[in-house]
């Protein structure tokens, strides 16, 4: 609860980021005006900013009688962030320059039975090379690793705590990706998601918002105020294992009828199997494969699909009305994998069972859509990760990798 | 999303003067530095809070060498504020100092049937009058009165826009109150509650904080990073409405197998005539009475009333522990009458069942505890929001009342 001067300076400087990245081109007095901020503080950031190439003047602003305002702009040539989302079914790999415009793209499947550390490690090892070589950039470039890996991650640790669908237990990923020899910032994608539907999607300019990543696994990424919230332990937004059905279908987690075994896939997976046993569309060791030929078979009007797709938004509606009940977001946004896929079709049947069960007031406030973001909002996000660490190690003795210092301009 | 930089002013003053109220006696330096606050902007505020009669000088604190610090410490004689907790079975009405010492207290009965918005108001308004002629204190010294009702809330209009429990629909209060003639301040109990423990009792020094009003009606006032939530419309914490039983007890919300059906007052009263229809501790009319002869059936280790205990316990349980998962606070209260009356014995069972469904992570960092205000923390609560709304309107040009300006200090 006690904030430092040093943790706020480090959240200024990190909001100012955010606005110069957002607009694109803005004067220090539109960042003041947008952030709340005084133009003072605003000033003195931006010089340091500047001073570290990661922004540029990029000319003057006519300011209607007064002294022509000074514009800044992200420098592109300020450094390479990479940002990697690790999912059940693919590691995706971006390279990003320091306005986090993409740079570079790497994404490899991985087996359903391709799960153990050293495995996962090996992808997202290749990948991060593979985008690397792909931008072009030296490797002293790179400021910085994000990493999003499904569960519960201790973030100073580098640790997997838990990862349900793989079973994993403590497992040392930053010790197992030493050889990657860059800062690493882990975390997990509910909350990648959530940042990057604040920064570039539908959370912009939004306070309260949850981000529903609907992929193997499930969860709710959570921002309050505008900010991106992570709970006493960085655990907060299992929501994909709160309880939907009293005494209902096993988890992974140990507890029963939790949201996701009725909404992620292999729970879209048993509606389709209970409806069907012997549906073409069920492909029981692919779940990706699966939930394609359900989106077509949505497409085509077939009746089992159509069924699948009722009752995935029923239990769906159910679980989002109780976000809507208890966090009175202004956005809700499907995300990830199977949202992107089913997305479409699932959502207005979702929003009428949401309306048969939340309460009316918070219900009218809340918009529920598909997410916005163009592109992989995970690796996006955990790039953003990276990026914030790098603006925390300003000025710090130590710094947690050997290139956190920003390359200099390049004028 | 935006805050100005008055936003922000009335914040600081708010939080000095809480942390003032907190510490009773402190130098304005402790306040820097246990607020995060540069000292310039403490001492700034710690002025015009003199200024207004708020604080008083108190003495000077040997700082080791240095000048001595001066100590400052609320106003007693400042003025008073009045706190009124209305729930379904009681209206309860406490005066307080400008410290948030209790003055003068008064509690009315309502019966089940005394429901109309003008029955309940006009327990209120007589609640009022007798604590402020109890408190021996004329009228304009009174700063402001602040209402919890039961449901939900629009705080500006002064309106209750729903209360399920009475089936109240947008019931014009501050209108129907108009004889009170002072500045009024409406919320509801999970707000105050939440306020009250983390000002005075289990929530201080904590960021992530939930506390749950068991009584009639079921809910969870929230804070995060030390600060009240209230999601976008003042809705927040409607966790007594989401869902624990799919398809379960229908509930007066319109939706059925909420949270509050299996463990409000009702709810418990279902599970007893459930388990015995005949039981002697059922009073079919009388919630409190009902309650009250539960608990002293626990304590005379009645197989019934054991039995409701542990269905009580296993359905709270789950409910608490979807807390856990979802928003993975630091401590979750259980607060209320119902608390207040069974909650020794529900709170190890309550633990149990939680440990069998959160996950590990959040759950060891989570303490599951009974409140620790001493008193009624939704009146104390109430009064914290008229104290706020005292704080907002320094310096306004229009008062959201006649008598919003504090008393002049009594020198």
């Amino acid at each position: 609860m006690k904030r430092t001067s040093r943790d706020i300076r480090v959240a200024n400087r990190f909001e100012v980021l955010r606005q110069i990245i957002g607009a694109a081109i803005v004067s220090r007095q539109e960042v003041a005006s947008q952030s709340g901020l005084s133009l003072a503080t605003v000033s003195n950031l931006v010089g340091e900013l500047l001073e570290l190439g990661l922004l540029v003047e990029v000319g003057f602003q006519d300011s209607g009688g007064g002294r022509p305002r000074g514009l800044v702009s992200v420098n592109p040539a300020g450094g390479v962030l990479v940002g990697v989302d690790v999912a059940e079914t693919y590691v995706h790999v971006e390279a990003f320059d320091t306005g986090l415009a993409v740079l570079a793209t790497a994404e490899e499947h991985l087996h359903q039975t391709e799960n153990r550390p050293e495995q996962v490690v090996g992808h997202i090892v290749s990948g991060i090379r593979s985008v690397i070589a792909a931008a072009g950039v030296a490797a002293d470039r790179v400021l910085g690793v994000g990493i999003s890996v499904p569960g519960q991650v201790d973030r100073e640790g580098g640790v997997s705590i838990f990862a349900p669908n793989w079973d994993w237990h403590d497992v040392p990923l930053r010790s197992l990706l030493a050889s990657v020899d860059l800062p690493l910032y882990l975390d997990n994608p509910l909350r990648a998601s959530v940042v990057a539907e604040l920064w570039f999607g539908a959370g912009r300019g939004r306070d309260d918002v949850a981000v529903l990543t609907l992929g193997t696994g499930v969860g709710a990424g959570l921002a309050f105020g505008g900010v991106l919230y992570r709970g006493a332990t960085n655990s907060a937004g299992e929501w994909g294992h709160t309880t939907l059905v009293l005494d209902g279908r096993p988890c992974h987690c140990g507890a029963r009828g939790c949201v996701e075994t009725y909404v992620g896939a292999p729970g879209i997976m048993q509606h389709l199997r209970e409806r069907d046993r012997a549906s073409p569309m069920l492909r029981p060791d692919d779940q990706t494969a699966t939930i394609d030929a359900l989106a077509e078979g949505i497409a085509a009007g077939d009746p089992v699909a159509l069924d699948v797709l009722a009752e995935t938004a029923r239990y769906l509606g159910v679980a989002v009305a109780d976000l809507v009940n208890l966090v009175n977001p202004e956005v809700i946004v499907l995300s990830s994998w199977v949202a992107a896929r089913l997305g479409p079709a699932l959502l207005p049947v979702v929003r009428d069972e949401v309306a048969r069960h939340a309460l009316r007031r918070p219900l009218a406030a809340t918009e529920i859509t598909l997410g916005r973001v163009a592109g992989n909002p995970v690796s996006l996000g955990a790039a953003t990760f990276a990026l914030e660490g790098v603006l925390a190690g300003i000025g710090m003795p130590t710094r947690p990798g050997r290139h956190a210092r920003p390359a200099a301009p390049a004028r």
